[in-house]
């Protein structure tokens, strides 16, 4: 009931702050027999991994992988897999300014009235480092959902700051460090650039995307696929918005285009976002959420302290400028997160998936 | 796992079909000693309540609730609260007709492959009317948080398909079959005639407040209370988008601006909706949803029946042209049960809520 | 969280009071396309029911059930069940007397501490009554089970106040109000006549079986098969002890003999009762509760007012004079309940049960 | 649902194998701001360390706790406390012979054919040594529970084989290692050196017992306080059977001598085990298990391999004569961990719990 974990027949226990001694999560429900490494994790930690390009935050850390449990001869046992990262590149003392304020737009004054106490270093439990082990535990969502049905889940930029960044391919978002589904990023390395000379920072917005999961899969009445990834994506650090398919575009739409006409062949369209009625459609799952900018910047902001008393806060330490940078393979692992649980509850109600029925896909809008 | 409950500590079992006996709720966790009766419920549920105007179905339902328990000479008993609806105007031969065709943009095709089975009575349990417990929940937590922190819930139309509605005051929405902010609504009137007159729906835009949160509810990491809000939100029937505060519109605001300043006398904007690392910050909570086209529509529509085959679907019977005209008793009570959910979590872990803090509240954006 | 919901993927939400308007329960996660009927139900519901002998309460409810949800065409659709009983034979006058003194050996006194109100109407909440809805549910979980494993749930007694039952044959248990397995019960109609003139009430030890449950059922490490089934029966109302298997004599015995030996024909004998390591064996399941005497009794007792003053309470009303009697199909219910609810549990995870394997069981002991 | 988390508001959940690289939990739900560091929680896992008595397994683990999370400048944050023990002294050739043989009386059978997949060495993640982590989370909620309520935790053996053991003193509980009442274990040393020399091992009775429990804790229906006691009893590695208060002795009684009697200055008796309707009288709980013998014994023992055919099985290795002798701190943690839980569980639905009332405690029985 306190939130640290995720789902509910896959279920993710997430522990750690930014700066204590390690981070990690325990997953519990993952079936048996499954073949499993931390090289199958690491791969997408590396996608996630702070120092990897100059627009994201310097801090160094290799967010090494260690399995302690629920893996036997190389495949998992049924039982939990705990996921083990240590911390490594902590600078407590470049935060020891801000113990005693509040920073503009962080979960600083909030955590302080919630608890009582705060662990100020980093940002605590409140940091976004703490999305690696979410990243884990999809890594191995990823891994099962792939073997099983074919799935693959994937997200790009598609604005940054008021740049929209209109949509080439998939394979150029694996080129540059923007997550961008462009082959020329220039511009925005640019912008990234000039902002960050200007000590500010500025929003994304992500679109994710999944492939091959089977129809079927959603729970109703509140628990609805679509529901339950709209709670997945704006729970993690950041984000403002969530849209399924058409999103706010639906408001302006009429019924007799919104609605996906069927053919034997498939829909013809997929405004839905591959959900009606909460339920796997058997289409893509379309989502696209807004990041605001990181809070975290050099300018000075006007602030209180923890005796209500005005100050000055200047953010130091390292930071993303833009936290949307990192954001994609971190909400493609939320995405996988919430499939991987809803085909577990789908199979303990319904038995087995069926294999695919025929309307094919049709492409997104 | 099936979810039909909603939320943990304050919990919602809902049950019913469209056109089944009856449907209802099942609350567990309210706190005992509270003052509760038929009438405390039946106010919220009558502004639900269709064929209330001519822009809403005319299907006629009284939509009474009972108390079967939990109440004890006039006050709840911390035993649970069972609220039963008898469906009255059930006419299932309107839809006779549809049972073997899936209509686009609906729950048939969803249903049908994940239980192999499927009530097409009025769209049996995927159908809007399964909201008028929820309604009767939220009217249940509405009490206990005013009572408790004076906290206030409400919401108004903010667009109505391609017409944006200004913002005149809250005095207003009440005084209009749109729940719309505004003193004159006779474009809106005129607008769905003549959507009506075509045989076609259109979506909308839907603002909801909280007024009088605490600080501090909601819980890290995964289990924020903007996520539970995005939860509860996007799990209303044909609901494609949800933000919080300043929403997509975060996306291109900068880090210098974005973050709201917070002075003693209080935060001096809330871009931040009321949320801040996932918990209340005192402000108010702000949120928006995007309310697609009704999928029932009496113009043809293209489709495929259970066997795989092409069809044509006309949906006759009673629907409203534009179910977001009704979604807003419904989303007040999402919110409060998101609140009242969270109210509970936070003293169970860190006991009862101190008295509100200083910092005051900025009117939103 | 407030207790009244008995499992996770088969979750049964109980409601009402002994003396309210109506009691029932919502079954969330059975699975869809099983033929249900209200006469499914109401078999269990009249072996439970009172006032079938002299020797349980004579309050006359015929516990007639209504489907109000969750079946359409006679199977179920997935969508959750809700099952109505309406009371009928409410005598709140009689219980008027006791309103404000705490009944000795009852939940008067720790009701009143939790809550600080109390519906003193027939024990309210902590009625024996409240069992209903769980025998109800217990017959949907019983007829799944039997479709898909022909699994097999009975009881019976063992064991009345002081008198030891031996075990004859199952086929008994039905042929007298005791539900004991022996052809004649003269001594415990004379035995239990005696105690009703004396104004007291006895204990009672019953034996539940399982049989047909495969193998692989229940979880590691805290929701083992047997943790669950202990939770189930201790929670009944008046179980002060619960046994698996050879249950408290297994600690006098030794590792050589206690270990139940296998061979390729099956197990030598059950000292587990059917549960290794949590986890179900295949054999039968073999359970065993002690039932306190009744402390509704009409002989003066001792005790305290709300006020903390001495008082004497005499228990009018109509009561069973020893409540395991109608314990049988209760525990039944129970056992068939966390049997359901790991059968979907393990599903989830591991995917459908397996033919049964070869070591076939062993009788009991 | 898993199975690994134990509690709802302080949950504890579980991981790792015997012989994996470590073992340990995660504690989500525990109130901030509470002093704590490793030494709370080594004095417990100490007392139930191996290797410290001749009488138990030889298997030398310094079991040395590092937290690695939720816990800032020696207070607890309210975010989750992970707590990772290394397993040092693992030597898993000892179990080489036995992976393809099921060992009678142990998990082996049902892991295998519940997971289709079976980690050998040790016991994997069915061995007692996952009652690490449990004894750690436990001191946690003892000390809480000490600190908010005075609430106490004590546990002793009762019985050792076929010899009961008196109940002389607490005192003398820590000064021998069979956690005996009794200041002289003459009796209890020779009669496991017979045992084990023979090649052999006998079951135990441990008592458990809590002191300043507040009465209000714990929920009907089905999560009554004695339910949840029993369901983490029975969880425990080889009980086989559970008693609340006067247990089994119950069906004997007479309603007129069971009931508890109240007076203004206490109840005269405890056969309650300080639970009445399910919910704690303010009364000392009492319970009672029953421990079989360990299955791991060196005698040969007639069994089955994987492929269905006779084997015979001898358990080298190091084990414990009688698991029940190092089952008192366990159970004791298990009972605090039940009292912690229901604690948040009062407060979230009740607020803060009053204090005492004035019915004073009755000695057992």
């Amino acid at each position: 009931m306190s939130g640290n974990t995720f789902g509910t027949l896959f279920a993710v226990t997430n522990f750690g702050e930014s700066h204590g001694p390690a981070i990690g999560c325990v997953i519990d429900g993952c079936p048996p027999g499954m073949p499993l490494s931390e090289a199958d994790i690491q791969a997408d930690l590396d996608r996630r991994r702070p120092g990897t390009s100059r627009h994201v935050t310097q801090r160094n850390e290799p967010d090494a992988v260690e399995i302690l449990s629920g893996v036997y001869e190389g495949k998992t046992t049924g039982t939990p897999i705990a996921l083990l990262i240590r911390n490594t590149d902590q600078r407590s003392k470049d935060y020891s300014n801000i113990a005693e304020s509040f920073r503009p737009g962080h979960a600083d004054y909030t955590y302080w009235h919630k608890y009582g106490i705060r662990d100020p270093r980093g940002g605590g439990r409140s940091s976004a480092r703490l999305t690696a082990p979410t990243v884990a535990a999809g890594a191995v969502a990823k891994k099962w959902l792939a073997q099983q049905y074919g799935a693959q889940f994937r997200a790009c930029m598609t604005q940054l700051g008021e740049l929209a960044i209109p949509f080439e391919s998939w394979e150029h978002v694996r080129s540059n460090p923007f997550f961008a589904p462009v082959a020329d990023v220039q511009q925005y390395e640019d912008y990234m650039d000039a902002l960050r000379k200007a000590g500010d920072s500025c929003g994304a917005r992500i679109r994710v995307q999944a492939t091959g999961v089977p129809v079927g899969l959603g729970e109703p009445l509140y628990d609805k696929l679509d529901a339950d990834i709209a709670h997945a994506m704006m729970g993690l650090n950041a984000v403002k918005g969530v849209e399924i398919g058409a999103g706010f575009a639906s408001v302006a739409h009429r019924g007799t285009m919104h609605g996906d006409s069927m053919t034997p062949q498939g829909f013809r369209t997929n405004n839905a976002g591959g959900v009606l009625g909460g339920i796997s459609t058997g289409q893509d799952l379309e989502v696209s959420i807004a990041i605001k900018p990181t809070s975290s910047i050099i300018s000075p902001r006007e602030s209180i302290d923890v005796h209500g008393n005005s100050t000055e806060v200047i953010t130091k330490g390292r930071h993303d400028p833009c936290v949307g940078i990192r954001a994609a393979p971190i909400a493609e692992a939320l995405l996988a997160l919430v499939v991987m649980d809803h085909a577990l509850r789908h199979r303990a109600q319904c038995g087995d998936v069926v294999p695919p029925v025929p309307p094919i896909q049709a492409s997104f809008l």
